[in-house]
């Protein structure tokens, strides 16, 4: 961890900037009636969940390209984690990969929690890879396969999950199925789809009632024929005939292309269905890039419809849980995480500029026109000093990464755990 | 009409070929045990619905370029019908557009319909285009539209819809609603969708309880940013909220570039909410080309899975109604018609080939690539024989476009309607 | 055309915003050693000309929503396109479209120019629709058509629009071709290449020395299973087989899904062949939008190729011809207009601001982090009040929507031209 | 090796259904005046090269799934290779990928590839990973990187492959470029293109003058914002810069959704500049699947165009290599293969068929619909029975599959190559 006074120092010089910048800022806000202490605070409480796998070096089928110093143990990810949060106080809390990422000391874990300040955001299974020693294998899928000894495994490796996340004081379980086929005829659709259901349900009954479990979708890869839940229709009929613990989670990179997934968001948020989100970039399909790095509208439309569910009454599930998934496959995966958590501070922020009332009239009035102007207006603000006020206030670096630099981490890091450390899990 | 003897006179010189393919298709099936007099049967009672407005030609919003002697009333469309009817046995219903196709003396439709043995397969309103004299625009929505008049107008036209087709023994009424947004901001998406629920459940409620309402999704055109009703997920949802005669109607040319339409034909049917088809052929977008012309494999697939379900007891509703929706911009209508329905015939003849106890013996064992081949054998197998037969035994021609042609049709219909003549409606 | 005292009273309550936003921007962007006069000074030069078809209301082939006061003629198009510039000062020409907009006097159409301070930047042939008492028909293609009688009459076309165009003293022929083919086999895609590449030889050959020729490519529509000019390789062989007078035109809706245009731009400049360009905003396919509405990302991302190209000695040809090319479904095309240009504006604003030198550092390091922060920070800057000012020292609106509306303009077109007037060639 | 009266034993009772199917399909054609003794000439002769790193359980980023029995060694896999083409006698060929296939013996190698009657197709080069011991690293690029000693080793390592090529008997080099960039700005498009022509001059000036030099492109994977070579257009403007023996190669993996890829085909068979095929079956991008397993009806047209090439003395070079690109996730590799070959053998059956004297009198003629049907009528032709005689005659099976499921030859290669073998390279 760095010592607060680093951050304190590396922060007086940029003060000056900052300030001059956050002036401006509130008085084009204030002149428009917003209450900008009031985005920062919300900027301060807005927090996006770290996942595990995200601290060392990715990689695509090709090759992979690692710069060292990655985590060689849950502690060691944990310290990352207290480090991005330290840095930018919007990262409090880790998601766990299991079979990766089983404690092995509980008690010390959690100790390590609380004096990192971090929480355990959920659990995620792992049905996709064959583990050693594991019976039945998963090459022809898990929850949905053929075979009943292969389905009751991955059940109850998702059971194992809860109980993990339970010593650790999670509340939620996210299902990522990888099931589905390479070639027409190898599945059954309507059954395979049915052995996902009754699986799920086996899951669910075991699941505390403060639980919430996540239901995620992905329309290809690793399978490139059919997936068993390729699409949010699927995941929300799975969720419907679960139970209201049952909730669908939102990946932006696992859609077709040219899908209009903030209106996905706005459909689940009407549901009451929407219970998590995955963040990262992609041009492609499941390119797991840097939040916001391609499409930085998209992510302020979806933002539009979170913030608009938020306010809502009528909604009555949008106690969305906020997760990166990415993969760093060029960049040092602190820094990219710090850049994802920054673009996503700034779509959310932008999103807090709307004014809602107006937007209403505008629509009723089919007032086309001026109803995207309000919209464009918002994301064309520069709210970049809000989001570093944020930062200041939680006691981070105005410049997270520059901070990062200047303290030269990742060097320290190389020499604490070599160069040639390898991520668990990767 | 074709005199039945012109039509027994051009089969003739065919009928030694014919047989000399059928005869060697019939002992190279039964060598596998299939009782082709059954799919042959099978295929003599299959019918596609032709609709009224792809009975001229069409065009793109680039240009247009009519070949002469479209029917310029209901009365001609019918002829047009069951002269399609009479060359292949296969389309003995038609869909009706309303207000294109309202009929003038219902008695008169009566009784051309009973003579040229056709029915009324389904009514289709239209939303997505101002009349004359209509007092609220649909410029911004009709059943999602933010104001009540243009909504109420919209419910109406559909309870209009029915009323026509009850009069004309008619079952379904089919809604696709180009209602949606071109501009971010231009709608509010939850707000949107709870509109359009209601509107349709008022229209819903005025529906005989023997009717069906089939609801379409389209994911973009006319509207380019967000469609109200876009993917499958929501037009489920739409018809859980409805009740069981709301069906979900998928059409081959409304989906995003690459994806599995099989599998949401599977799941549909899971669910018992597999209402309709409209079939047409798409490399792009809604191409709306022949059907079949582009992609003969996933049409294979498509109804791989129709078969599957119409003989799985465990699918409560396998009764699809089936309907080109086409547009003819290159071709003569009425052969593109004649080639569609060739083409559906052929994919259906080919799915009743499909072993499916061995299939399911396949997958069970995960033996993929038995599987797959045992697909594949069906779709490479020559069920074109099999496909005239049908059409002999039906009364029509062994080849509809060589009699169509041999019998200098269009010439005819241009003699009769003109070079000038416009399809109502086009 | 309005009184510039009207602009005047317009902006003068606007004032003290605008300075209060463009002192700040100023010091902000002076603060990092930007010369913010000249970045001004580049937006007040910068053109972007108006098409005379984007100034009535479009539509798709399901409809059209006519708001009414279109332009009747070619003279009312060229009052249009001189009120946008006065709103904007950016917009100073006109594309015109034959035969839609063929001049019935040319001495009149010269005076009416000038006095608006108008040019004609292109002529645009058209081979996509049979025009009246046209011998050849189109249907089956243009330049490519496997008749000689067509294929003539299409290059005799595009010479008669060069005549047009030189009267006017246009100096570029745009050609889009909408040829190709609906269906596997229509078409030989060799000869139908080479016939077209032997048209277009010819109206190369009778095009003045001094004239470029502009050749559009777009993957599909009005097509729907091939076009012959499908893809920029496309069009770059054609211009090598021509000469240096032939350039690519790249259009931003003409792609396939998840192209990356800015590349295409950076490799055609490399090459000496970008020729011009049409803004348009898509999210499926040539949807038509408002530049800018959908992927202002994408958008500031060709411009930053745009700008890097037009400081590098190394790319032989930068001067690329800039023109809107839109369909206007939903607002009123005018405002539309008004927006457009103004994104426009805002990305090469925004490309302006990027430090070459730097980035050029940062690549070199592949320090991957920096570069792209470096490109965020100029695309997250709020540029508007640049923009703003450019307008006012070019003495134009502060808002020109807002100027537009109060001045109550398309009322008062209502009033001059009817509630139906239908712009000509829509 | 198999004996061969093992796969004559195979064959005899499967002997008299294949003359059943054969005597019919040569009544069938004959009858149209095809010469089918030609077609299973053309059959017999036609080869499919075999990827070394093909022949071993491929997998994806998330997981793989060995079955065992892979090849260990360049040798084992020139032992699959010869009993792949004991089977088809369709794959004489093995494509080599350096560094994971550098002979240790080439006398022992060559003798061995005498005894199998294979050759070396051509051999591939590899900059996508880092080798051990290798000083500069490819995670920024290679052959387009900015650092000029990273360039240099890969253009070194190209000429290596090269002059391993020449020892072994091969002509031809393959070269596909993973560089490209995860990041808006990370890379400099113009500079990027430049230093790739500059790397890719080098190593062709260094090929014998009888080689060929085949430029591979695609549009994303394993970079996810750009690829220096993302399109056949680049590919070509980089051959046309380097000289006649560089030629582009065409992967079915590597393009945008809804690409046209015989129209590709076609454009680059005008430009004499089609090199080479690499074959795999795709849904979604670059999935690497069975050959014909997801778009027969395209693999068709393709072949239809390579066989028009093939017999139009216009075309200046239509020697094109043939080679299978795909990963087998889910399959026995060995079996995917021979499903491949099949496929594609199947295709080109079909293209044979095609009376191109007929089709080009459609063309002449816009007989759309008698186009359309022509190719349909030789792709919906059942020639499995000329696929399989041309086995027969090549010394094969009849049912390849059949034979190697028959001799256990899975089993046979874990015995002896063990259940962990894992291919080299993978």
């Amino acid at each position: 961890m760095l010592a607060s006074q680093r951050l304190h120092d590396f922060n007086r010089p940029l003060q000056d900037d900052h300030q001059f910048r956050l002036t401006y800022t509130q008085d084009l806000l204030g002149r428009r009636g917003l209450d900008v202490q009031d985005i920062v605070r919300r900027l301060v409480a807005f927090q996006v969940a770290i996942p595990s796998w995200a601290l060392g070096t990715g990689g695509t089928r090709f090759g992979r390209f690692p710069l060292g110093g990655e985590p060689r143990s849950l502690e060691e990810k944990l310290e990352d984690v207290g480090l991005l949060n330290q840095l930018n106080g919007s990262s409090n809390s880790i998601s766990l990969h299991i079979p990766w990422d089983i404690p092995q000391d509980v008690a010390a874990l959690q100790q390590q929690l609380q004096e990192q300040r971090l929480t355990i955001d959920s659990v995620n299974s792992n049905t996709f890879q064959d583990q050693k020693e594991q019976p039945a294998s998963y090459k022809f899928g898990s929850l949905s396969h053929t075979e009943q000894a292969a389905r009751e495994q991955a059940i109850q490796h998702n059971i194992e999950c809860v109980r993990h996340g339970e010593a650790l004081g999670a509340k939620t379980l996210t299902v990522w199925l990888a099931d589905g086929s390479n070639f027409p005829g190898q599945q059954h659709f309507r059954h395979a789809y049915q052995r996902t259901a009754d699986s799920l349900a086996a899951i669910y009954e075991a699941m505390p009632s403060d639980w919430t479990m996540l239901i995620e979708y992905k329309p290809y890869e690793p399978n490139f024929y059919s997936m068993v839940i390729p699409d949010w229709g699927t995941s929300y009929s799975l969720c419907q005939q679960l139970g209201q613990q049952a909730q669908v989670l939102v990946d932006l990179g696992h859609h077709l292309p040219n899908t209009n997934i903030e209106q996905i968001v706005g459909r689940l948020l009407h549901f009451g269905r929407l219970g998590g989100f995955h963040f990262n970039g992609s041009m492609y399909g499941d390119d797991d890039l840097t939040t916001g790095s391609m499409k930085p509208f998209q992510l302020f439309l979806i933002f539009n419809e979170l913030v608009d569910g938020a306010r809502d009454e009528a909604v009555t599930n949008a106690a969305v849980a906020y997760m990166i998934d990415a993969s760093h496959n060029t960049k040092d995966p602190l820094e990219d995480l710090l850049q994802s958590v920054e673009n996503i501070l700034g779509a959310y922020a932008k999103a807090l500029l709307v004014d809602r009332a107006l937007l209403a009239d505008y629509q009723a009035a089919n007032d086309v026109v001026r109803a995207e102007e309000l919209l464009r207006d918002a994301f064309l603000t520069d709210v970049r000093p809000l989001v570093q006020e944020a930062y200041c206030q939680s006691g981070g670096a105005l410049d997270p990464i520059g901070a990062y630099r200047a303290e030269r981490i990742r060097e320290q890091l190389i020499r604490q755990r070599g160069k040639l450390s390898l991520s668990t899990g990767l």
